[in-house]
């Protein structure tokens, strides 16, 4: 069934580089990691799990935040190393800023860094405290 | 200008993960990576530079194949680790298998791989030799 597992090219930490995209809107909402582990947690339970590098542990996203992401498709890449998740996006709210995304500093024509992300919910009352 | 180049958090490699997008289609295209240097050629030449892992060099997008990648928006994530760029694809081919993605393994829901991406050139003749 999966066999292919055994293909994919984890890196030296035993991770794989996961791209995360809004399957209607098509926007890239986010960008975290999985160990074989948690591909396997994400495709039994169809939502997203990933490895925290930060707290290096299991982080089924949403569990503190309530934004889970419903997996609609994924999708390996030619060299099978990046898997990018097409998601349903509890809330609409990807991003622990509480923007949809969390690709909203933009480079602008200047040079400069400007964002473009608006925030929907405050995240203190996502998380129930500060949280830059 | 480009004062925020201090405060990119790249990894141990001195890499950034960059995730190329179609800025039409918002298809996502590819999955690449930008040290320092590639990102500021990327920024100064309008059309994507990567850092070659696997050949440990400068590779200009599209140098070999034609397929260059026109810049027309670049974000940077939340945490300045991450960079999403959206392009204007040249011949509409971005993967060295002659795809329009480089994303075409799809993981289906009897959880085997299974090819969804059509070739639209052959990358013998991309390439000008046999390239897998």
């Amino acid at each position: 069934m999966t066999d292919w597992i055994k293909k994919i090219k984890w890196d030296d930490n035993g991770l794989l580089p996961v791209i995360i995209q809004d399957y209607q809107s098509k926007k890239v909402l986010m960008f975290a990691w999985m160990n074989e582990e948690t591909l396997l947690a994400s495709l039994k339970n169809k939502t997203t799990v990933f490895w925290s590098r930060s707290r290096q542990k299991e982080w089924l996203k949403g569990e503190e935040s309530g934004h889970f992401q419903k997996i609609k498709s994924l999708h390996f890449d030619c060299d099978l190393d990046v898997l990018l998740v097409q998601v349903d996006q509890a809330g609409g709210i990807a991003c622990h800023t509480g923007r949809e995304s969390c690709f909203f500093n933009r480079i602008n024509d200047n040079f400069e860094i400007e964002n473009d992300g608006i925030v929907i919910k405050d995240p203190e009352k996502i998380y129930g405290k500060k949280n830059d």
